[in-house]
């Protein structure tokens, strides 16, 4: 099975950013991704909604002077102005803003990055959608864990039936920060527990919007249905640090997914094992490189992220180094900007794209992200009751 | 800390059997157990509810021929009536059948040693209590598996407060023999889908059970609620071979259990993740000789069984081998069977044993057992509702 | 391809044990094989030189009290007379007395089990050699390690190709006792440092022998030549501590051999790593259950102890308990006596046993180890030059 | 312990990059590294001997049509001219090339970033150092590996005593890629198994430089004699892929070198273990975020690359991402980068840096890499005599 190759980059596309400033770990994922994927030049930011941060930090980036922006609204308007102004933007502020950023910036015929939750409420997708109708831009959505090669070749797997049919799946994103209370100047903190920022959710909207979207992409299945419980396990705090949820799947599978922040000795465990009638696979974002795959009654496989050796094309497509010289969350996000350039410059020149080449996270994956964090909170605030996610 | 030790034994005690016979894997851990304990003999058996199984059987465990019976009521009364007759018996048979054995047994004035769960109903525990309370016998529960030194260590750490108050807790027991339809003529599994004979619950008795008597052990909390659904993902079958439960802890704490005989790759997969206010701890039963323990922002430290080294003395009393010589769960059944020895010896002899020297699970233990299998049933009866589990 | 089982055991023999009382652990090894084995009944022991040690250990092991005994010259005669005297006996012993202890029981007429290196020279090998042909007794040496089915597996998966052929082959054995100096009252360590006691070697003689053993049974290879400097690397001594040896295989692949006992935090680091022209093969004695296999350019596999799943016939024979119910060097321990009491009843019973159904170490390999020690100490006072290992 | 910081860039530097084009993979890590330090742009090259690859790769790095260049004296030339020109050239062409391409550069007042091995014999080196006394240039070489965070926690814990004196010490750096026959039309791979481009060794300078560098990083010590044996354990060659090396340090502790090409599964394995009188240190390449410390007789600590937790100043220096969020060799060649742009802003502003913020390669390593070449074939030509390193 042969695989479409990535067009070549002939120039590199101009990118600007909003938000993820000083302190904030976002940004810098998002500047790591632009760098590997050698695609993108970053040249102006709007880094902060407070201007000293923001100029302190458009000069940390080494920003020309005049493209560091105190406000985006002046940003989306200079830009769109200038011969040489962005063709994207990547928006990755607090959760409430996102929808007033994006649409000043889609106003501006400028593409668009958006982290997630994409926006507060289902409301908010739909207008946004109706936008993107409008204007017929790009909207990327920021879930880079699905470009890790090897979580690419576990939904390649999936769909050559080396599991058979999927009979069970578990998802967790467990993590540790909440379990002391933060540090009080801790801006990237403090507006993930406030619901007026953040939303109905805090680490479900955070981590579980993640998990939600690996467990589905690696399966090929829906959660049709879920059950949420919401906790406080680390420093006390108003909104939820943990969840516990069953999921059932659209194909009649049960499934479990726990998200938590205060479990000491976990950094950034996104970890899935699905499970089907011919076999199991299990992947650990803390250890990237590998896959265990487990034909039932045959001996375990490791399978290696590299060339060859068992990797399927659409995976091998992401796998830009040799096997031992590791690739880790940050060429997943540059493979991720690869794609958004992709798509973008293929827009821009109205080029068509070969079916299937790119398996890039849009408005629908980013509306679906919303209604699951409403769906668990509606879940939880009923006792945990069966809710669905249509 | 100076821990008390054990007793040296001044002579092996003797031991019969009832079940464990040839295609049973269970007989073939007491048997085990008994060996490296080297505190018993085994003398007796009755081990097959199939004539000829219980000859064949007797012999390949060389037992004298006299003492291979056909049937447990003979056994009881012949081995009562005998000088050198057995002094316990171990039960090892499916779990309708626990309770008339373990009766007839108890009549003849022989300790028991009972697999677990112990019996069908609460009722069936109520009236084994009752007789043990009349007969003042010792009634050991067979829980191997905390006594793995490092699940001990585990809940000795908890103790001390290397984690701090336990703010949640994970536990799961994974196999995978259920994903195909088993042999049709194998009896071990044949008894274990019949309602009648293995009772409400299917993988949820026969695993679960262990993962709570763990879970509590470990944490030294109780699951005051659960909630539990039921599944049947491996080969189609009428009873269930996947259970996912979500556990509220009576400190309030949050938790989930999962168990599976349909996960293709993992076969013996007992693990607990419990997570406090300053740290963590992470055991897996397939590779028990380590206790990962996560203190809150200090580097992590692997805990190796053996002696000195962090070992706590609760725990160090059960190491028999040093570090880098494994020991597994052949040793865990051993462990067991050396308190069950000393119990026994110290009832006959009418001794009194150092408080705290032995955690030797008994029928009250049992008993939660059965209630939990109850519980588990009652919630995925009523869709997953929250049932108490007194 | 079908595998010979191994015969089933019509009564228990008889063993008596020289040395391994209180203090020593290898007596605990030959016990715990001898018990999980269950072909055995352990009825007699002088189990140490200082009589009053020998009477105290006989007591911990329940020996009946006319069958401990101070002496073993006495021990032999008087075993020798009894109609129900010992079969076999468990030689455990400091080195410098193997052979006179041997000879004390082959010329009772009893089947010899022999630690190892099995004598001082090589002039004392041909005298026990002698001795066997004249006798036609057994003379077994404890090599346990081979009998880990995993290595077991990786010796029949060389033989059947999987790695092509052998190219190169690296064999170490770490241990981290000797890092600081020894409780002045270790009888087993103090002999341990001893040319009188121990031979010409140290660690070399101790652990270097095991792990030529094991590269040889695993590469079906020879170590034709080698080179070898010895170091104190732990606590001051006269002995070597640490080995560093280069080995010349003889079908011209090279390899390397590290003993070592310190190097703090290993254990029981018997490891092995060979490859050859289309893969290779690793394996490591502190994990036992599973041997990574590495086809080229294929993915890796992990090969779980168990039945089926890609374990060959001469291995699986001795697979005990399924999947994720460990095995270990316990079991390793219990498989070696299983197979010397197959040997010892077939002697005894003039019958004649398949062809390969064992594996059994014999007099030809204790020699080997004492030609082992020999040449790597002579290369070691030469500077390091290459010595012949014939 | 307070470190001092990397002080911020105030500009991006201009690079140049001679060889690295298409088909050689030293070039995609330089450039990786570039890009992730953040303070180069990579601006001009001569990116292969070939002059269609040179055109070809240029354009696949989105070079300015006149900034690419066919022949290395022009470059020189032509950016020495250029009021743009570059600051700084990497040179990763085959060995023999690096002495005349960097005196080429240094002529033309251009600071060198060099591969290892720099030069083909000890004399070259002293050439370069004499123009590099001359023009006082900066000559950084590229050794990343101990750029990598936990690398240097090693080598910081072992100078704070964290395992006392260094007793023993293993190195190795194990591929596979050379077990089976090159692609024929493989440039990379042909010249390295030329010794008139590659120099006097093959796998060991290649691979082997790497090794003597960390180990003698970590461990604070030299190799003051060593003894080299080389062979082909791979496809027939001409050349070594495989070398076993007894090394002695200057404090007179022993160690090992292994370093292979034809190791089936492994990749990157560039791995050490250093044991001192109080503890041990491992690490492994291919997973570069641990650091295993073994403390003797207390628990096991795993150190995890982060902020906190165990870190010492001058490794948290380089640490970039929070634990969880993978670094890999990518970073530890951004790290070096970033180094060398500190120290190449410095050279040119005339600024002073504190002592000990960088670690940076030079000559000096450089040129021992390459005696240490010639040490190891000078000693497998005397038959693995000891051979000094001076």
């Amino acid at each position: 099975m042969e695989a479409a190759e990535y067009p070549k980059a002939s120039r590199r596309l101009r990118l600007g950013i909003v938000g993820g400033g000083r302190g904030a770990l976002v940004g810098q994922w998002h500047w790591t991704g632009v760098r590997l994927s050698n695609r993108w030049d970053l040249v102006a930011g709007a880094l902060s909604a407070n201007p000293e941060t923001a100029v302190a930090s458009g000069r940390d980036w080494l920003l020309a002077e005049d493209r560091i922006y105190t406000d985006y609204r002046e940003m989306a308007r200079a830009e769109a102005a200038r011969p040489d102004g962005i063709e994207a933007v990547a928006i990755c502020t607090p959760n409430w803003s996102h929808r007033p950023i994006a649409e000043a910036f889609m106003d501006a015929g400028i593409d668009i990055i958006c982290d997630k939750p994409i926006a507060m409420t289902p409301e908010d997708c739909e207008a946004l959608a109706a936008k993107q109708a409008e204007t017929g831009l790009v909207f990327a959505v920021t879930h880079p864990y699905t470009y890790h090669p090897m979580a690419r070749q576990a939904r390649e797997m999936v769909a050559a039936g080396a599991i058979g049919e999927v009979r069970q799946a578990l998802v967790e994103y467990v993590q540790e920060g909440a379990t002391e209370p933060p540090d009080p100047n801790s801006k990237p903190m403090a507006w993930r527990r406030d619901p007026d920022k953040i939303g109905r959710a805090s680490a479900t909207g955070d981590i579980g919007t993640h998990a939600l979207h690996m467990i589905e992409f690696v399966t090929h299945l829906e959660v049709a249905r879920l059950r949420a419980d919401f906790h406080v396990c680390g420093a006390p705090q108003d909104m939820e640090d943990t969840a516990f949820l069953s999921l059932a799947f659209d194909n009649g599978a049960p499934g479990s997914m726990w998200v938590t922040q205060a479990a000491p000795g976990n950094y950034c465990g996104l970890r899935f094992r699905v499970f089907g009638t011919k076999g199991g696979l299990e992947w650990d974002q803390e250890s990237p490189e590998t896959l265990r795959y487990t034909p039932y009654r045959e001996p375990e496989q490791i399978i290696v992220r590299g060339h060859g050796a068992g990797m399927l094309p659409a995976a091998e497509r992401m796998v830009l180094l040799p096997r031992g010289h590791g690739e880790t969350l940050s060429d997943a996000w540059g493979n991720l900007y690869t794609e958004i350039a992709i798509a973008v410059e293929a827009r821009r020149s109205g080029q068509t794209l070969p079916e299937g080449l790119l398996a890039l996270p849009g408005l629908p994956d980013g509306a679906r992200g919303v209604r699951f964090i409403h769906a668990a909170a509606d879940s939880h605030e009923a006792g945990g009751a069966w809710t669905d996610l249509t």
